[in-house]
């Protein structure tokens, strides 16, 4: 068997076009604004990734830049008057931030219902209750990918390998949500192996390049990878390439569930937007 | 083999001689409030059980009881009443309530430094980001048992029957905190006993009494029961009594996570207390 690939490029772009249809119809399309406050060279180049996408469907972006004199006080003061501010749909706070900043105090002072990145105390809880929030993009982004392909949910063994709050822990949520039945892996996990082993969908988000190989895999099995590392100047995900002989679907890297995480953050917005505004 | 039986009703009590002692050497006893506005019978006598209880720790409570005519701005005016008393440690609003009153605002009112249910949004979401924070009774009297049995978390694959809000999601966070494999099963998993007996730990949180048989389970399985109903007059457990001649160690019931859920209430008001005093 060779597996068929699960083009995220090919997702996001379903997706956008969705939501410059939805954002079309809305009287004032939604505003997204990015503080970038640290000299990691990375964060600037996604944020302008993100400004770029945002901008194809029609949400109006702009991004905060902090010299690295910025103080706590100076970030809380912009947090609250972009909480404050009516015309402001979304804040997405951009890490790392410089060392000096407490990163946790700055990014719970955001408003939850602004909270595009979905990390806010109050957005997890409403995720693990079942209620409407703003979920995290990136878990958001593997679903998405999994109902574009009209792949089952329901009563599937969905096994996820990392237990990051960014996308192991809101991931098991979601699969949950959709009835299925989710075991969380980890590094201190006894036989990763024979858990991967019986997992109908495996949700690869531990960062370590090519770890889950083909003999992890029961065949037949989908397989979404997260990981995204690079390995002598290339992007690597945690799934081997054998593993593509044996699953019956996977994510490549790039172009999987990469492109969706940016997408997802527009479609964020376009949410909060929506429900901030009734 | 013959199962150990997990004494809940000791280890609730080695929990309230502790907080007895940790109370007397607070300067203020700290206060928990109850509030009831309901008429189901059990619910009025689970209270008394839990002010008893209270009084052994040395912990002040009392119960504001409202009648029928009571309207959702009342609740939530004694809700905020309550918030704003920087003498009222704990506030519990007992389920179920009269039906034309909407729970969920009037539970998700509540200050979360002062929810010792641990229900709140935030502490939900406290408790899935690893932070400090209000934990719900029950899934924490599972923890207490397995510590004060010295029953090991680390690397064991433990498998939870049961998705509530009350016991099996923050179950699955507290496991996977302490290094566990976690499962969250349900009613829409498939094959559900080749996935408890695969398990070195189960918690049967789902509301079947006697569901959990002998067959379900692993040679030296840990099997943590929550079921808590009444059949034919008696109070069943979700396990069948022929587990103990398979596991290694169960609950009784009753005697077993019951107890535990009481005495944990009183020690988050005790926490709340001392976390609110700094």
């Amino acid at each position: 068997m060779t597996a068929r690939v699960l083009n995220g490029r090919e997702v996001a772009k379903t997706l956008m076009e969705e939501l410059a249809m939805s954002v079309g119809a809305m009287p004032t399309p939604p505003r997204l604004v990015f503080v970038r406050a640290g000299d990691d060279p990375a964060s600037a180049s996604y944020v302008r990734s993100k400004e770029r996408l945002a901008a194809k469907a029609g949400v109006r972006s702009e991004t905060r830049v902090f010299e690295a004199s910025v103080t706590q006080e100076d970030l809380l003061r912009e947090i609250a008057s972009l909480n404050a501010d009516a015309d402001v749909d979304g804040i997405l706070v951009q890490l790392p931030l410089y060392g000096h900043l407490r990163a946790s105090e700055i990014l719970d002072a955001i408003d939850p219902a602004k909270d595009v990145d979905g990390l806010h105390p109050v957005n997890v809880g409403l995720l693990w209750s079942g209620r409407p929030g703003l979920v995290p993009a990136t878990p958001a982004g593997l679903i998405r990918i999994m109902e574009h392909y009209v792949l089952p949910f329901e009563g599937q063994d969905v096994v996820i390998v990392g237990r990051s709050n960014l996308v192991g822990k809101p991931a098991a949520a979601l699969f949950l949500a959709r009835n299925a039945t989710v075991t969380l892996s980890h590094s201190r996990t006894r036989d990763l192996a024979s858990v991967t082993r019986r997992a109908d969908v495996i949700v690869a988000a531990a960062g370590q390049p090519g770890m889950i190989r083909a003999d992890m895999v029961k065949a037949g099995a989908v397989v979404l990878d997260v990981g995204q590392a690079p390995v002598d100047g290339v992007l690597r995900g945690d799934v081997a390439d054998d593993v593509a002989g044996v699953a019956s679907a996977v994510t490549p890297t790039p172009g999987g569930t990469g492109p969706m995480t940016v997408a997802m953050v527009v479609a964020n917005t376009v949410h909060a937007a929506k429900a901030r505004r009734g």
